[in-house]
């Protein structure tokens, strides 16, 4: 999507540089829009491990071309000596976040694609061809779930005056995605369409990525939105503030469970309560067939305590970390919730939207029944 | 309650001084406390309306001592300039915070003391009475809403091992109040008598009183406790990690539709969804006998933006604003939200627990049928 009028990856090849694969350091965002070369699989190694990119479909892109960036290297060398750093270089990509899904299904893609020659030239070919195709699928599936999920805003748009009002929890955007994002593609869509659209971003503590990463991606490509505290949209819903609730998904359950970020579920509610749909972007690769009830089956990462005592924000032209409570208070941080399928209106997937139940799944995916 | 092993209250006269009353000023909470003399009318309404002092019961006895602090003032003028200056006193005292019930209340009281007489000494000590009856009412209607909600957590306690866990929302604790809290004073009772007691404390924002101000209030005491986002309570409950959750309330309409800070509906229909009681503590006089239903009669304050795009915090020493939004991202602020009486499974008032609804409050306050 745009950045400053212009469109943007959140990865993509330096132009007239092969050698070379730009990334944008999320890190400092909304503050600082840094740009980041990647020269060897140590960049982007540390990319991922240190969240300069984040969102499992971008981890996937950027270990996939890590592993291009080591075939590279791995020309100089021979033979059994270029295989064992391929190895050894899918050995440290995989060991950056070791929960994310996309990481590992990209690092094999690659370095299969790299183990069917044993010429540098071919090799290096293969795999820049298969980062690419990593890549562009992860866009294609994400405009996918646009496309599909547009037809519910376009219903919303019929049906009444003035802006669509979407609200979303935490960055299920195109930053943690290559390009569209998975719960704000059908936003983006129905914007470049003439569609008039206000979204309701969720700050989404602790680490505030609705108030940092959404909003600047929404602010950058024009899309008219307002940030609001996590505990606001029940008062919105209550009040007919919101049309539609769109969030993402970390792992959906053949059953429907929706994993995400800590606090969706609580939007669900009050959705449901309100009687505002409720619906899930996801793409195919994060749907878990092997679990059914996803409370007590997903576990729930607890994180640093001190993502919820500090926060990060800029002052007098730095970015700081500043202390909210006691020194002396614990704190807890579950970085997940699940929201029982009972409460989705429906999947939006790159296959299309479906109900939120193994048979509304299996519609769109007979391969799995 | 107490601050570093030491009984306190928020406001209290100071020692051989009957011109100065004390009181926290709660601004740099948790991370300074400092303790404010107000020697004069002045002082009182700088500390109501720049918010050293928040909390209605804790508004309307600041505002009372205030109108002492006047009547001291109004010794040295005589008749009809006397009169005038308590007047004057009375107009200024009312215009900081001019939403708040108790504050309006407390001051008529002192006023309506002082009328009764003109010789300046009468006057001053009819002030004085009334400002330690307007504060001894506060403590004596907080410890009675402590007691009958001392049941609830006694009956938990007697029916499973380990902690007894409250999910508290906001501040409705001491600091609020001049002693024990509304929310919090069941918890306080209940921790004194030796039942063993476990808090989750949301952290509230925007103002984030609960990680400021509760969390410091239950370190202080002793209580233990653990500050959590607020997007966190759903999970908690999902897991059968709360027992009770206590809240507070700005204002209880006559069919238990309870008004309270923005983010309590969620929790209360996490807590409907997983069976967990929630309970409103209250004084009377936070009861709005005119109003029936709650959503739509009663008016949400919507404040300042920037309370959502910048977060107060302790850095390199100094309290610091940051900036946590993009500069160009527009953000919303409803101070309240709604919670309908049906999803309420108590109130506890000073006159007992009954149900959230109009026959339910009525058994309490018969003189309202």
């Amino acid at each position: 999507m745009n950045i400053n009028g212009q469109h943007r990856r959140t990865i993509w090849e330096k132009e007239k540089d092969p050698a070379t694969i730009m990334i944008i350091d999320q890190r400092q965002l909304p503050h600082e829009l840094l740009f980041e070369e990647m020269r060897n699989v140590e960049d982007a190694t540390r990319a991922i491990r240190e969240m300069h990119v984040r969102g499992a479909p971008l981890i996937g892109a950027t270990a996939a071309y890590g592993l291009y960036l080591a075939a590279l290297e791995a020309a100089t060398l021979r033979g059994q000596q270029a295989s064992a750093h391929l190895s050894a270089a899918a050995d440290k990509l995989r060991a950056t976040r070791p929960t994310a899904v996309d990481l590992f299904h990209a690092i094999d893609r690659v370095l299969d694609a790299t183990s069917r020659s044993t010429d540098p030239d071919v090799r290096i070919e293969a795999a820049l061809e298969e980062a690419r195709a990593v890549t562009e699928e992860s866009v294609d599936a994400c405009y996918r779930i646009g496309e599909h999920g547009l037809s519910l805003i376009e219903a919303v748009a019929k049906s009444k005056p003035g802006p669509v009002n979407i609200l979303t929890h935490c960055n299920a955007g195109w930053m943690a995605c290559v390009d569209y994002g998975t719960a704000t593609a059908p936003v983006y869509l129905a914007h470049d369409r003439g569609i008039e659209m206000h979204v309701w971003v969720d700050e989404t503590r602790p680490r505030n990525q609705g108030a940092r990463i959404t909003a600047f991606e929404l602010l950058e490509h024009g899309v008219p939105h307002t940030v609001i505290t996590d505990n606001a949209g029940g008062h919105l819903m209550q009040n007919g503030m919101v049309d539609l609730v769109f969030v993402g998904s970390d792992r959906t359950t053949r059953t429907g469970d929706v994993a995400n970020k800590i606090g969706t579920y609580l939007k669900a509610l009050a959705a449901h309560d309100n009687d505002v749909h409720f619906y899930v972007a996801l793409p195919s690769s994060s749907i878990d067939w092997s679990i059914s009830g996803g409370v007590g089956n997903i576990p729930i990462e607890e994180r640093d305590a001190k993502e919820v005592q500090y926060v990060q924000g800029m002052v007098d032209g730095e970015l700081k970390e500043v202390l909210l409570t006691p020194p002396g208070s614990p704190a807890a941080n579950y970085g997940f919730d699940v929201t029982p399928a009972r409460l989705v209106s429906g999947l939006i997937t790159d296959r299309g939207i479906c109900a939120a139940s193994e048979e509304g799944l299996l519609e769109l995916y007979p391969e799995r029944g």
